[in-house]
């Protein structure tokens, strides 16, 4: 699926979704503005772990300093379980912030 | 204020508020069990910077695995302004989770 593929900033991107991870916390802002720049009315960050702090300054990053009419339709945690190398299973809280203008 | 001061668990509590910081991450899960089962009906969770991923933790160990009667009430992210030890001013994104039963 093209749209889920990483794109030039690094970020793996479908229907608007920004994946946070290890990457600068400003790598994912640019993203963000250039996704609604681009015509997206909404855009979605998800993070897992102990990403879910970048994801929050992504967020009041880009509402603060670029895009004040962006506003915060939704924010949702949950628990996702993963499956480690040795095959035990971790659980790992996520959040899924969608951002709206 | 009293209800200010730190509690025999180390958590810094007023009105029924947990503010999560580097102590271990069941010791704000059991101090959040403890202000339900004395009696409240609502319990907040503030964390900033690194900090926000455990707040999460908290909030989904705690309705997971402890009290599934426990609802989120809502979940409010800000940006607050810190003073550095030289004067200088920093942004951290906080977190604001308020829970109910």
């Amino acid at each position: 699926m093209e749209d889920a593929q990483a794109n030039e900033t690094g970020m793996r991107m479908g229907e608007n979704t920004i994946f946070i991870g290890r990457k600068p916390t400003m790598n994912y802002v640019l993203a963000a503005v250039t996704q609604f720049n681009s015509g997206a009315s909404e855009v979605a960050l998800k993070a897992r772990g102990n990403s879910i702090s970048k994801a929050v300054d992504v967020k009041e990053i880009l509402i603060n300093r670029f895009m004040p009419d962006v506003k915060e339709r939704s924010i949702r945690t949950s628990s996702e379980e993963l499956v480690n190398e040795d095959g035990t299973k971790s659980k790992v809280s996520a959040i899924h912030i969608v951002l709206g203008k």
